[in-house]
């Protein structure tokens, strides 16, 4: 029989105990029936999704959940999220993430986000800026894209060009825009940040005559007349999940860098109206994507980023809430799927403490339930239930062999 | 006082839940009271011979339970199996496992095992191909061993061999021998593929007019008139037991492979009328010997083969039996060694699934008892009770370093 499985990644769903839940975390304090359900017909345990102790980002904890090792492939958020964002992003290409920033004639930044410049605004900013062309001498390309509000990407196509680059975002107002800088000596660092320089001086003379900007001095709104770029990084130039495991993988996500790595990953990504990567997401329109999508492919991952926003917010409460609708879905992907031929694993790619509010270095739980799995008596999912279960601790890099070794996926080391 | 120490490898021997047993493994369906005495006295844990998610072939699980790291050591099963056969492989032989075949006269296999030809008439023909000799600009020699039946091994000793080369073997019938051929560009493995094709060709000469292929002609039996070859390898270049731990180390086991690599570790190989690498093994002859070698040893391994034939076979209740019957060979070590002095570590090398007929990347149980462990509660040997034990999960590379220090044989890093 043909094995198919999902994984399941809730963001920043693992915490620490917290005061006003009686030291319960979370996941200890939400009502779970179906989560609970797997882990009691689940292998269960814990993860580091890099090492113990090492706050991840999102970027390298989902390479790593992929089965990626991110101290080898990781080069910055940047790319990754472009090509998530829908910019194609090819090996040896340089990408930024880019924030429409409001600067004075002295190009000392006024507001980082030029007042969390409107979509409609931004998008006719960039499609002017997107005529712009380079002078034929530097022998690159550009594409410019404005994503949410503020926020857009650029990518730098061309021989010789490396990430090895400064930002020219402060990071903060009241200090001038950052001339961009080569971080190394090779001429490709150089010639990147020559080539980037005189982009963003085009943009800036283009944005600050432009008529939206016109516009938007007279209604008093910060003009969009600078853009800054951060975080320079390349595409990771690894194998395909296809290529690694012979499986046809797809991804349920809303959130741009997920989608990005996914991509990279040679994931299909399946668009699900409703999903947006907020709190507000259609949940249920999620889990009947990942159902539908069982039908084509035998890897689906399904992301949901709405426990991690609680986290950064502080809010223990709404992030409760958001594990009960995120079982609720999870109920609905236990109705439709046949457990004699599916693999579920369930996890978060790593603590978000709602007491600090960061990215924590805490083990997150992980449950793998399905055909051949070793269950063990675990029957809450949770971060110290799960400390009890048959899997014991696991790295990040362990989880995508050991789901693809129950489906039979992984070659054979030695005869 | 000195202390001694038992390995016990029963290969294949982890499983995964089987429906027909209840969803027990064969471990778990077993009676045995010897294995459950020595996990309640022990500490236990589970173990993944390579990584999570892996599966190993008892070649490089071997090595990586011996303490040598199969992914710097390892180079093909081909020279550990000729090691084991007692063809002498020194570093810098390029050894190969064969088969005696049928072809036809355009080369084609009609049959990759001489319909399984008889050890007699395998052994006439060995004796015929020994007599070659290799053109003396060649400066290469080689031995040609017969083992069993159809299997036969082949080294090449000389200055100047690479194993990068390819099989002759096409691994089907149907299809022309296959020239050998370097997966590289150097000098080394040019050489080595002539030499062997050339040795190749000479082969199929005097075989097809050897006397035993006219009477098996005669007889309707398929004549062996072709050597396939695949696997090329070295032999490892790893430092011994003794070297590395200061012991005296032997091995009982009847598989060629299983012999090869403790040969390669500097472990005296003890030889038992009986022991046979089959599902009618002499187990208590082989208790016999672990327990007499333990008077000039001290640290003796003993290598079951017949869990890992029944897992192949499916057939989980031969595999229960075989476990019992390994159960009652323990009873036996039991009852003859002293429990203040000998250390016993009981392990598979490898799940091989009754299921899937495969070997596996789950993780094996693993048990040690003995003077300073610290026992823990659990009280039965399987996969699923010693996932609550003290040792927590470990990888095969830290099993020797455990044992070793236990004995006392592990050096300090530091001061």
């Amino acid at each position: 029989m043909t094995l198919k499985a999902i994984l399941v990644i809730a963001d920043g769903m693992a915490d620490r105990p917290i005061k006003e839940l009686g030291l319960k975390t979370p996941l200890e304090a939400a009502v779970k029936p179906n989560l609970d359900h797997i882990a009691k017909n689940a292998v269960c345990g814990i993860m580091d999704p890099i090492a113990p102790g090492v706050p991840p980002g999102s970027d390298t904890a989902t390479l790593a959940l992929l089965g990626y090792d991110p101290s080898k492939v990781y080069s910055g958020r940047g790319a990754l999220e472009a090509e998530g964002s829908g910019v194609e992003v090819l090996p040896g290409d340089v990408a930024f993430r880019c924030n429409f920033a409001t600067v004075d004639d002295d190009l000392v930044v006024l507001d980082r986000r030029a007042g969390r410049i409107a979509n409609e605004d931004a998008t006719k900013l960039a499609a002017s800026l997107g005529r712009i062309r380079l002078q034929p001498f530097l022998k690159a390309k550009f594409q410019f894209k404005n994503t949410i509000q503020h926020r857009a990407m650029l990518v730098i196509r061309g021989p010789k060009l490396s990430s090895a680059v400064s930002d020219s975002d402060p990071e903060t107002t009241g200090k001038k825009a950052l001339e961009v800088k080569p971080l190394d000596t090779t001429v490709e660092a150089k010639r990147t940040a020559q080539i980037v320089n005189m982009l963003l001086h085009s943009f800036h003379e283009t944005l600050s005559k432009h008529p939206v900007n016109e516009m938007r001095a007279k209604k008093k709104l910060p003009v969009a007349n600078m853009i800054l770029v951060r975080g320079a990084g390349n595409i990771p130039r690894i194998p395909t999940l296809q290529e690694r495991y012979d499986i046809r993988p797809a991804c349920v996500a809303a959130v741009s860098l997920i989608k990005g790595v996914s991509k990279v990953a040679g994931m299909d990504l399946i668009s699900v109206k409703g999903a947006t990567g907020t709190i507000q997401t259609d949940y249920l329109a999620k889990a009947k994507a990942v159902v539908q999508s069982l039908k084509k492919h035998d890897f689906v991952l399904l992301h949901v980023k709405a426990t991690d926003v609680a986290s950064h917010d502080g809010n223990f409460k709404l992030k409760v809430e958001v594990i009960e609708k995120i079982d609720s879905m999870l109920g609905y992907i236990l109705s439709k799927t046949d457990p004699d031929s599916t693999i579920i694993a369930f996890t978060a790619d790593h603590t978000t403490s709602s007491a600090t509010r960061n990215h924590e270095g805490d083990p997150v739980p992980v449950i793998i339930m399905g055909p051949g799995v070793r269950n063990d008596d675990v029957a809450d999912f949770d971060e110290r239930a799960c400390a009890k279960g048959g899997l014991n601790r696991i790295r990040g890099l362990d989880l995508m062999p050991t789901l693809m070794g129950l489906m039979g996926k992984t070659k054979k080391f030695g005869s």
